[in-house]
Order: C-alpha cells, then structure tokens, then sequence
C-alpha cells in the first residue's frame, strides 16, 4: 500500500496491547531453537492432557455424531450438564435456558460485554487483572477503568472504590474470582455489597470464574449463588483442561438471554461442535477424580513455588487462592520488571511474565510465576535463579 | 430483575435481528415432533457429513497431539497448507504471514471489520446479503448502508453505486460472492473496478469468498489476484464441508497484518486445536476428488431446483452461479412473503427463508430456496408445493 494515501484504521487499535509476553516467547523460542533448555513459567495454561474421558468422548463423537453447526446457544444436552453441574457442585438451580455455550470463555466475555456497554460507557475492573478484559471493553469503544488493587483490598475491588470511581456512564462492573494474574479470591460478603451496590444503580455485575474449581484452600461459592442479576463467565479450559477445544459459556439473567442468544447467533453462529460433545464428558464425576488430582498437584506446586520464590527474595503479598499464578513484588531486584524478565531469560533460560502484561499499577515492580510446569521444572527453574540472582548479588 | 430499575442494554441490540427463519424452524420442529415430515429447504450449510480424510485427521490428532491452544494466528502448518491452497487453485502466491487462522469465516469479519471500522463509520454491502454482516457493523457501533441490488447489477454492488452512496464516513465496502442468498458472483471487472476506486478514496474492501469451489459454471479469481490491498474472508465450512468444526481464515493486507493479530490474540486467543488439524486434510488433494463430486452433485440439484422452482411459478431473474441458494420472486403467490413461509410450512411441511432475513429491498416478494437436502428430497418438496400451489390458484 503506497505511503502517500492514507489507510483507514478503527481508533481502538491504539488501546489495545499485543501479549507482550509473546516477545519473550519468541526469544525463548530461538534460544530453544539452538538448543537451550528453557524452563517454562509464563504459560497460561494447564501442561496436562486433555482428560482422557473428554478425548474418548471425542472420538466417539467422530464415530457416531454429524459434525454440523449446533444451536447458538449450545448442544441442549451440554447445557443441561452444565446446569447439572451447579447443582451438583454449588448446589445453585440455573436454568439451561440461562446457559449460553461459547467459544472459550473469551465468547461469553464479547456476549456479555457487548449487550451491556454502549461506546462511551465504561466498565470497572482490577488493575492488576486480564489483559484482555480492557480489551473487550474497547473493542466496543467503550472505556475500561482500571482501578489499582493491591494487598491492602486482597488484590480485588472494594464497594468503596466501586463507589469512589462510579459515573453515570459506569455501565457494567467486571470481576474476576479467582482473578488472574494473582490468584485472589474476593470475599463473598465483598462481592455481595459490590453486586447490591451496582444493581440500585442501574448497572450490571460480570463475574469471571474461569479459574473456579483451582482452589486451594477453600472451594468459593460461585456468584450466580447471590443473585440472579449477575453475568458469571465460565470456560472448560483450565480446570477441565480443555484449553485448546475452546469451549466455555455465559449464564446470563433472565432478561438478557433472548439478546445474548441473538448476538451469539450473529458473531458466532455457534461453538465447535466436537468441542461440545467432548466438553460433556468433562462434566462427568469419573473425570472430576482426576481433575480434582491435578488440582492437588496445582497445590503442591504453589506451595514449592511460593516457598522458593519468596526465600529469594520475591515477594508475595499474600499467599494465591486458586488459579495457577504468583503475582510477586521484584522490586529487590529490578525497578523495570519487563528489562528484569527478559535478563532473567538471557541469563537464566527461565520465561516469566512481566507485570505491564497486566496493567499499569506497580507493574514495573511485579511479575507473574505460572505453576503450569511440572515440580521438577518447577525446582530447575528455581535453582537456576536462585544460582543467578545471588552471583548477581555478589 | 425488579420493573422499577433501569437495567443496562446496549442500545446496537436494538439493530440487530435474530434470523427469522429460527421462528420458523422451530415451528416445523413441533410439526416434526408430531410426526410431520418435514422438507428442509432452509438449511445454509451442506447436507453431506465432513469428508472421511479430516474425521481421520481429528481420530489420529486426538492420538498423536495435544490440544492446547494454537498460536492466535493459528498452526504455521495450517497457514502454510492455505498459502499453498491458494498457489494450486488460484495461481496467486499470497505470504502465511498474512493468513491468520479463525473461529469460522464469523471470526474472520470480525476481525477485518474491527480493525477498519470505527463508531459512526459506515460500510457499503448489498441488499439482500448475509443478515450478521450488517450486525457486525453494529457491534462496533458502525453504520451498515444497505445498498439495494438487483438483477440489473446481477445482485451484486456495482462501482457507480458505491459513488453515490460514498460519504466521508465510509471506511469500507464488504462484497461477497457468490453471495447469500442470490448465488451471485461478481464479474471481476466490476470487483476491479470496485477494489480501485475504494482504495482511491482511502477506504478499504473485504471480499467474502466463503462460497468459492461452489460455483457451477467458471470458477472466478480470488479477490487476492486483483490487488494485495484487499481483506478476504473464507472458510472451511462450505465448500469443504466443515460447518460445525467452526474454522475459518482472513488474508490481511500486510499493513494490517500486525494489528489484526494483535485483536485475535485478544478476542479469541485461538481458534480450536483439533480443528485446526482436521482442516490440514481439508486440503489435501484426496480430499479434493470427494469434495468436487459433492460440488457436482450440488450442481445437478441446483439445476433442478431452479427448473422445477420456474415452473411452479416462483421468478428467478438470474440462474443462481454458486453457493447453494436460489433467490426467488414469490409475487404471483404473495405480498408478504414471511407469513408465505408460514403458509406453505403449514401446508405443506415444506421450510424456506422469508426475504426479510436478507435485508429490506424486495425482501416481501422474496424467498430463499437452499439446495442442502437431497434431489429425493427436493422432488418431494417440489411435488408437495406443486400440489397446493395449484389447489391454492383453483
């Protein structure tokens, strides 16, 4: 395209960030490439297998089912085993009809986003959080606000920022429990006020609980259980393993769903049908003993990893609930922790993610450990930091 | 949730329409219910199971590989296989560095449109067209101009319409073809001359090919042949026969490359794995021969249904080139042609697409006939209209 006319391009591209871990990714990948051993903790996603139930459920689909487009709203047998599954596990009562089936949980995001917020409304979020969750906002020329969470508030929002930032153009507030890239888990009571407080003020609460079923300590009852006013986010992906099958879902209230149906019949049209079928053997009790064993194995690595880390010197506000992250302060070691990454890497061949991945609140002194690799990764990469960092020191 | 509260609805639902025809799909559903046999002459996607080479390719992928997430812009061996696809059939050598890999063709426009269209922008399409192309321009809060096309133009926009209708406002012109529902395929000199001018106001143009390889006359050019300028869309869906399997791809121009990656990294992350290997065998010349019998065989209905369809009395102003639509004139029988549908649903079992699903120009005195079932089964419906057609005029 000649440089003297100029292209068109939608505004919105300038607030929206590339995954800038993707770059070190590319120079782990080189140095991979020349035979450097990398040691992984920046992955986003369960190292485990899909379970073995959900790829024998495929390849029984493969057998026996057309591969054909699905309703938009899902396969009404996935749906009821969805809704199964809340009565099962949270002993909540949602009705299929609530249930909207999606392409990951990043489909029930735009679904419910985008029957919500106007251009020019904006949302509230954490900041540290999702990166993509500004970026959805966006998308529909919205404004995300992000609002600087920290120890003092358990990483998560509090009624009283809620209220401190709140317009009349704050059309939605978005949560995350357990949230990305900490691993905190909001206080039931805390999210009760904030939902309470969004409701009289016309506006609606969207409550992601991708990482729900991760847990560690205790297991946090799910938002739909508070009110039936609420947008809960879903995804077959990290506890369920099933990252790559991309199948997650929207329980949206009552009064949304004919929208929310509408829109999904519109951007979509469906999700993978395969998908669907494998995604209901992931809601069986024989696979739940075995995601509940990798569960158990998540929570051996979190409490190596956050040992380790924090005897190097890291440290850790307060101890990740769920999910699979550590969110750590390097402030002893680096003010720039995206320049402190890409040296760790350099130096140590171990990948971590840079806190600007997440926001802008003290990201320069934070970064982001995923468990997703096996303990004796885990350990490799620990004693080759731990080998670096002190010579550094020196 | 309480009558005395706002609640929060974005207003661009108000231009979105859910497809008609689900109303009456759900009507014949019932019938079907009761015993009813239903003739299906509604259905967009092809009747045939996906083809024996990439059920094959999904068994030993879900042996040999793991199913986690893709990169964003999907597997290089994917882009590669489509790269190459693109220098066997078409002759044009087009970088996998611009093939960037999608949930569905779905994925694929939005991606295109939102990194063109910004709020308030506006986009020319043609009327009657595919109904989500005006609804992913409301997403983004842009403005679809319907451009009303009929036999004259061959159902297609031509360059003096996209003059008149041209504001400062418009950022791009989306043309698809063959088209939904008309069958109609763009003359390239038109496209040419189309692609020029856009490109000389500092616009941009997307070319929906979703229904290449379905054409039963010529084959016609990629759009990618006339210019490097220009977003193409297509899919596995249609003529490959994947609908469910939810893969589709975008070929950006280079300039845009960076930026739509960027937004497929943000709202999708990946298209689904298992998918992505399936399609590898899409491919594959073996796959070719069983898919080029099925365009054969859609030929053969197409050529019955257009005869048998004039006869009953039904006016096609151009016989249909591609896809698997007839767009049909139903004035002899009514002014309205959605209760129409109704009407021969309820008398006949017979299911089709009121025009209104397709835009507003004419839509009244149209219907959309689909050649997805069968001759036995198009026979039976054409016996069945033609029996009441004719008791109706007694």
């Amino acid at each position: 395209m000649s440089d003297n006319l100029k292209i068109p391009f939608a505004k919105r591209l300038n607030h929206i960030q590339p995954f800038h871990v993707m770059r070190l990714l590319e120079a782990a990948k080189r140095k991979e490439a020349q035979g450097v051993a990398i040691v992984h903790m920046e992955i986003g996603e369960p190292d485990f297998d899909s379970p073995a139930y959900v790829i024998a459920a495929a390849q029984q689909a493969l057998q026996e089912k057309t591969m054909h487009y699905t309703p938009a709203a899902g396969l009404p047998e996935l749906r009821t085993a969805i809704s199964h599954f809340y009565q099962c596990q949270y002993k909540v009562k949602i009705d299929p009809a609530r249930i909207i089936v999606t392409p990951g949980a990043s489909g029930a995001l735009q679904l419910a986003l985008s029957v919500l917020v106007n251009s020019g409304d904006s949302v509230l979020m954490a900041d540290p959080g999702y990166p993509c969750n500004r970026h959805f906002i966006r998308l529909l020329d919205g404004e995300p606000i992000s609002v600087p969470v920290g120890k003092e508030t358990g990483y998560q929002l509090t009624l009283q920022q809620c209220q401190t930032v709140w317009t009349t153009d704050t059309a939605a507030v978005l949560i995350s429990s357990p949230a990305n890239p900490t691993g905190s888990i909001i206080a039931t009571s805390q999210l009760n006020d904030i939902a309470r407080y969004v409701k009289g003020q016309g506006a609606c609460l969207v409550v992601d609980e991708i990482y729900h079923g991760l847990t560690y300590d205790e297991q946090p009852p799910t938002a739909l259980a508070l009110s039936e006013d609420i947008f809960v986010v879903n995804s077959f992906s990290k506890y369920f393993g099933m990252t790559g099958w991309r199948v997650g879902w929207l329980v949206a209230p009552k009064v949304y769903v004919e929208a929310t149906e509408k829109l999904a019949q519109n951007i979509f049209l469906a999700a993978c049908t395969l998908s669907q079928y494998a995604a209901i053997a992931a809601l069986l009790p024989e696979t739940k003993i075995e995601l509940d064993k990798r569960r158990d194995e998540f929570k051996k690595r979190r409490d190596f990893l956050c040992d380790a880390i924090s005897s190097l010197g890291f440290e850790i506000a307060a101890k990740p609930e769920g999910a699979f992250y550590i969110y750590a302060n390097c402030q002893k070691f680096s003010n720039n922790s995206y320049e402190f990454c890409y040296e760790l890497l350099e130096q140590t061949g171990v990948v971590i993610t840079p806190g600007k991945d997440f926001g802008c609140y003290q990201a320069k002194h934070h970064v982001r450990f995923a468990y997703t690799s096996n303990l004796e990764q885990l350990a490799e990469g620990i004693s080759r930091l731990r080998r670096y960092l002190e010579r550094r020191a020196e």
